[in-house]
């Protein structure tokens, strides 16, 4: 009777079992790609929005750059071609003609937006440059996965130019804290872990790397965000130079920063059940439905005037008044789509001035007054609370220390292993590797950011990863 | 002394100067590609948002699809193949290896649009299905223009199909009126012209074209919008079936419907002037710049009382208090920038309680008690009704009935021709269009949407066009 296969007997199936049936995306034609559909896609719009607000607060602003960079572009930084090269997808044929030179599906921006900035900056008075870009990026996967991995993608990519290596810095923890980590934790419910990426797991081209770690349900750890200091790599491969205040000519400072559809991924993996998809409230594009269980005297009136009401309150709600389609499947719908509060409605409640109420975030559903309904904007909230509460037990019950590099990898083969730097190093991590655990990042034990990684007090977690 | 190269002088190159120096966009390295710089882009984004409120009141709702299509999947709707093929951008390699069947950019959606629709719709219960996306596409232009012909622009492109042709035929329409007409007369403050295009102009794959047509400051047309009903000609390529209420198996009635970027290239040449732009307060991403004439007593304190008191109003507004940069320097900036509202303030304005209010809708600034500029949200008002009377009296004084297609040559020169389509029919079409004029779309004198072109009271528009 279960309408999923549960994650306990097959995580993998249920994801992609969930993402169908709750109608969120399914493959594209060409290898890789992803239709979103739109129940997934207003969910985008509404984290998007989220994200957007904190990027301007740090000042930034949004611009477009181009789709297509020459195949040169790409080969001036020589880390960051060597990254990329074999995830391009590349455009030889334009207009009906072989085209001169080759051009790449945008991977990322950093080469195309470096050879504006080149252009933009000339003094100090001009920096910090702070741009962000909303777009879709190309990289050609072998093994894709709806959200997590596809050949095309949507994010945003931010990138700044600074006069000081300190300001960049600052600049580049500030995305992480103040947009990544508080979008992730008020917005999506979920916790992450901040730290410092190893030199084996940090971007082709930056010179330090920081990122927001997920635990999800079935223990692997998913990278949701990164932040990385480029230093002065493609400012010397652009000529990015600014005149400074002591009329000196000096190479700028850079960073970058992303997130993308891939967080809808983890939204699935960290609140999603064997019931359907559990959507923060304050995601949902829907928070509320108020489903007319059967036609009779009074009931369409009533939910009509709980919607009105709803509304008027500020909840996004819908009318299910689809009697013509069994109860049983709708009320399956709606969970699975996980719409958080759920209202149902028949003649005899109507009579007895009351209503069935189920939240998704609980397992119970129970029957109360209609004046209760107006308590529904405090209950969204409540549940919002609730899936971070959970999503938090989920992974500090997932996560142990680790007291070697074996056991760091027998605990991050079902979980997070968190063991310090120094008795896992540079070997540790290869050896880790080779059983398929990898060093999400490096943290330190009083949560401030990792200066020297091989200072006292630095711990790596490890653990398998999507 | 002039900033800009005069409009009278040399509309073109007037165009492309007051695009680089408000820093609205510049060229991309790819021939033909553009970067849409922060206040190209903050316009943008806000009549996207205008745009996008409009279209989900007509019941659409966002989705994403695939940059990537299969080569194949554009060759299954012969016009459509035919029309789109010489500007394709084809992706031949990817992952590092040639691609076993290669990949178009997408020019526009209808083909995978549909591949998607052919598994999602079944029953009449699944109709209408109203679906829209903002997306980048890709068209290779041989002669591209910054916003008017660029080989990538951004856009919305909605896809519904219908269970009759009446349905959609009424839904094509709504577009054009209730998004796109409304949209550009209300937030760009540009009247356009609504019609159906002949068989000539028509989008290839269409049965019928409708067209929103606006008219430039030098006399030449702009198309700003299409909506079109593509029949059955989609949904029998792509095998889109419904079984209806009377139980039978059909195709699906179909529509499809855009605007883009370009919209910015006809805000630029309807309201620019010799000064520069002049940006519609309600797009407008500054409405008003307080601008420190001079440092002095109390002028910061003055000026940034005035920014509280406008944000608190509502207004969007900046402080300009670079007074290390010329003062003359920084007005003419912002009158390039086309922000609506100025207002200017020294020591002797802080002594004598008063500021120098200048309105970027009107030519003369003047003075004004400090208390005046409580009613700036008023005068955003005022000027925005001003632009769009301005636009309104440009356009009607540019039209002039001809009597031939010899004086309709003529007129179309410099203006727009409207001559009865019986006058005119395909031959008078084609011995325009030798003259670089064309019919942009066909009118009736009671404004009512065309069925029949050869009826009484059609008249064609006849212009030279963007």
């Amino acid at each position: 009777m279960s309408v999923l296969v549960p994650q306990e007997q097959d995580f993998p199936t249920w994801y992609q079992d969930v993402i169908a049936k709750a109608q969120l995306a399914e493959n594209g034609p060409v290898r890789g790609t992803m239709v979103i559909r739109p129940w997934g896609y207003a969910i985008w719009e509404r984290l998007q929005a989220a994200i957007d607000e904190r990027i301007k607060a740090t000042g930034a602003r949004n611009a477009y750059f181009p789709l297509l960079i020459p195949e040169a572009f790409m080969r001036r930084e020589a880390e960051h071609v060597e990254g990329f090269s074999p995830e391009l997808a590349v455009v030889t044929h334009g207009g009906g003609k072989e085209l001169a030179e080759p051009a790449v599906v945008r991977p990322t921006s950093e080469t195309i937006v470096n050879s504006s900035f080149a252009r933009w900056i000339s003094s100090y008075r001009d920096l910090p440059l702070l741009i962000n870009q909303w777009a879709n990026v190309v990289r050609w996967e072998l093994r894709p996965r709806l959200f997590l991995r596809s050949s095309e993608f949507l994010w945003q990519e931010g990138h700044t130019a600074h006069t000081t290596r300190e300001d960049a810095h600052a600049y580049a923890l500030r995305i992480l804290e103040e947009v990544y980590t508080d979008a992730m934790v008020q917005e999506l419910a979920i916790p992450v872990f901040r730290g410092r990426k190893t030199e084996r797991e940090k971007f082709a081209g930056a010179e330090i790397s920081w990122s927001c770690e997920g635990v999800m349900r079935d223990g692997k750890a998913l990278q949701m965000g990164t932040s990385h200091e480029l230093g002065q790599n493609f400012a010397r491969a652009f000529g990015i130079q600014f005149t400074d205040r002591d009329g000196q000519l000096r190479h700028v400072w850079q960073t970058s920063w992303g997130v993308s559809t891939r967080l809808l991924g983890a939204m699935i993996m960290v609140h999603g059940d064997d019931h359907g998809l559990r959507v923060p409230p304050r995601l949902a594009p829907i928070q509320a439905v108020v489903v007319v269980a059967r036609a009779g005297e009074g009931v369409i009136e009533s939910a009509t005037a709980i919607v009105d009401e709803l509304k008027r309150a500020g909840v996004r709600v819908e009318l299910d008044d689809r009697v013509e389609v069994s109860l049983g499947r709708r009320l399956i719908d709606h969970e699975l789509r996980g719409v958080p509060v759920r209202v149902e409605l028949g003649p005899r409640d109507v009579a007895a001035g009351q209503a069935v109420l189920a939240r998704r975030a609980q397992a119970a559903k129970e029957t109360v007054p209609l004046r209760a309904l107006a308590e529904i904007p405090q209950l969204l909230a409540d549940d919002q609370a609730t899936l971070l509460g959970q999503a938090t037990a989920l992974r500090d019950g997932r996560t142990r220390a680790a007291g070697s590099v074996e056991e760091a990898r027998e605990i991050g083969g079902e979980g997070v292993a968190r063991i310090p730097w120094r008795d896992c190093g540079v070997d540790g991590e290869e050896r880790l590797a080779k059983a398929g655990v990898s060093v999400r990042c490096l943290v330190r034990a009083d949560d401030e950011p990792v200066d020297d990684p091989d200072a006292d007090g630095v711990d790596a977690l490890a653990a398998r990863a999507y």
